[in-house]
């Protein structure tokens, strides 16, 4: 694999809290200080004698009490949660064909520090691992459904031959619970593409049910040459605002040295629009669906609505931890601080 | 008409069983053996002296009852209902003007088998009849108000001379009910176009007063030369998530013989966004709102938001039958299975 | 500032009337006789000696009573409120630096006549003061914080070294209740902007912290040369449905003589999209996010989602007075007829 085509080196949180700094800044010494009061405890006297009811708290002091928060949660990111989605799934070879094997089943996700939540996942991860393969690759894909219903894989944007196309009584019998069931093709067009469920898909894609299918073209376009290549898969389903599977402080920053590339690949599995603002940099739309734009554009905010994928490169010039979000905002922040999704490009300085 | 301008045909149920066997699959006998099982009855025991209860439903006695349901409505599709909109209405000439009667009415509409709604539709149709005209065209809109309420026409996407443009107490005063009201213009761009009431029109156009007004150009493009044209209008009111005021199984497939090319004209009068994603062939983009995009580009989800118009051609390449519905996924499928806005697209393979 | 450059006069009551009585209509006269009419007195009877219960209304009165309310909302626009948003803010020179002094405070204001709500604004004003530089210029903001809670200003769109980027903990402190916090950069990228607050912001823009913050380029492109340049913020948070702070119909009509060129700029600081569209014309989008589309494309419907701007030309060939409206419906009329995001577009009649 070349190297403008590898998958961006996650950011440990250390190199990120290093790189990071960049954007370090004074802060009152507020939490330290507001740590400690519980608020709820506070608010609820003692029913025995009662001593002299503390004096409420002054505007100051729950504008310091919010802020409190917001700081708490963006000083925890990049926060570590258990299990991670989205990671490159190797295949083996078997006979000349890339042989992928899929494991449906009910497991618990940490989506944020301490919230673990139900959900469905390939091979234990949300998203499911990350397929990358070339055009003309032959591959086989083995589902093995250990779900409690039925299910069925569609690979969302590929032209497959029908009978490979995963929509049960439509070009296949469903999957029962504990059956196993086989795809295999010729990888046709190439580009940013997903696999989901296509069965009770509202109920098993928001469980968790999908991940990143990407083909890497046979003659890759010179212009849309990269450093990094990232995938950021949005999702609203049962277990909240989430890209590639968690919510903020537990979402990754997306790390890159100053001057670089990124390309970044945006893909909604779920039921509403995301509109993707970066701060700092602008975004130049090269691909949607997988298929090149006939004009690269730019813009820094980026509307995705649900199925889409958009392929974005973003020119690494500005140093310093930006902001990269939803534009939606309750789907990014509330009077507790942001959550959902955001996260952050790291720009980190050329070295002087 | 040229033949590349010609509707759409409807494909019958026998056609569509026919041509659409190309995806068949064997599929388990679950449907007999389960489909005599009352589900609600064994859940309600009887109180008079008791029998032993059933033993309760296994894991895959339940994943076969789900499947069933859904085998259920993938197999009554194309399902039969009363009425069908968007049926092309020819005009009547009256010295060179091209005259069209529109009767608004209340009405009793079946969106899916066995389930009715009040309408509220032009000639008896939701949507409404499809005008079909050409740019220059003279023509008359005749309009009898038979709801209990006023109304008016706007001609959605029409640049008309200002008292045409159908809007009450603004370019005209509304149209009583029990009275008549006549539009009358020269047709000047070209372009899928929308006619809808411009009264009250939350409620109205959400119970059924629209209709596609497609207006062919003088000097059709070469590059958007089609075999089949097809509108397909979506809808989310007070009928639920339609597709020429159908809903999935009574929606209905586009039939299309390999290697033709389909030109689909999308057109939202609901509330929400709706990305329509194709299976096995992707979307060439050429015109937003009747306006020709500058350059063509491909997508296989295309967001179509409220008022919007997008003309996409699809090369039927793939044969086989295609899934073809918004992938907001629950306006589309839900744990009883696919419903609202799902249809197909059906290529029918070329003679061996 | 060109010609071109200038933003739109805001029209006046009278030269509305004047101007948009192109399309004036004899109308029935309808609301003289039912205006005096208390539907809801009629309907609670009294309880002593029960006269003779009046005749309940015709279905012709009822629609007729509908009418008047919708007839009552159409005489009343451009209807007269308390406040006006956008307005342009001058800056003073210091030292060749162009200094803005802008106070976030808590307001009442009236978004229609006689409804006044709790706002959170910039300098008294929803949308805050619109701020109208040059690529290149140096500029310095002054921000002090007469809030109950922290704040920050994102600069929304421009790319700006970090520590001027505007969010509390990644890239300043907030600024806490009572207290100043200045930015200063030198602009970089031309183009439709806006500053907003980036703290507690679901809130806080929700409540009115937003303006638009334009760029103009150091080279104008020729073919975007307008004659008007107009701003039309929208917004969906706890005010209701808003064009630059108002609902219709209080909101802003645009005046343009016929022949002439408006750039609308359209700014999303919702939380949902809105699809604007204009009748009579059509907009010939030029930009998005101040980014130059590659090649410009036409549309009656613009789509426009939550952080995004879409400058748009409209040439005013079509005299009359035009509806522009988001086409969401219940954004813009309920069955008392038009509200929220509504207004109109008066293209005013050529001298013969």
């Amino acid at each position: 694999m070349p190297d403008s085509d590898r998958p961006a080196t996650p950011a440990s949180r250390r190199s990120f809290i290093r790189h990071g700094a960049v954007a370090a800044v004074a802060l009152p010494a507020v939490v330290s200080t507001l740590g400690c009061r519980d608020t709820k405890a506070s608010a609820t006297p003692v029913t025995a004698a009662k001593p002299a009811a503390p004096p409420p708290p002054t505007q100051r002091q729950k504008a310091d009490q919010m802020d409190a928060m917001h700081e708490k949660g963006v000083k925890a990111f990049p926060a570590k949660t258990e299990g991670k989605g989205n990671q490159l799934l190797e295949p083996r070879m078997e006979r000349g064909v890339k042989v992928y094997d899929l494991t449906a089943e009910e497991i618990q996700w940490e989506v944020e520090p301490g919230r673990k939540v139900k959900a469905w996942a390939y091979n234990g991860q949300v998203p499911g691992p990350q397929i990358r393969v070339r055009e003309g690759d032959r591959i086989r894909v083995n589902l093995t459904n250990n779900l409690p219903e039925s299910t069925a894989i569609h690979f969302h944007g590929l032209e497959l031959p029908n009978d490979q196309d995963g929509v049960p009584f439509i070009t296949q019998p469903p999957v029962k619970p504990g059956e196993p069931y086989t795809y295999e093709f010729t990888v046709p067009n190439a580009g940013s593409h997903m696999y989901h469920s296509h069965h009770n898909a509202a109920t098993q894609v928001g469980l968790g049910l999908l991940g990143a299918f990407i083909v890497d073209p046979k003659r890759p376009r010179p212009a849309h040459k990269a450093d990094l290549d990232y995938v950021m898969v949005l999702n609203d389903g049962s277990h909240g605002y989430t890209l590639n599977g968690k919510g903020f402080p537990a979402t990754e920053p997306i790390v890159c040295p100053q001057g670089q590339t990124v390309r970044i690949r945006f893909m909604n599995e779920g039921m509403m629009i995301h509109p993707m603002h970066l701060h700092g940099m602008h975004m130049t739309v090269i691909a949607k669906d997988g298929w090149d734009q006939p004009m690269p554009w730019k813009c820094d905010t980026l509307n995705i609505a649900p199925g889409e994928r958009w392929d974005v490169l973003v020119r690494a010039t500005n140093p310093g931890t930006w902001a990269f979000h939803c534009h939606i905002l309750p789907h990014a922040e509330s009077e507790h601080g942001m959550f959902g999704m955001v996260t952050a490009l790291v720009v980190q300085p050329a070295a002087v």
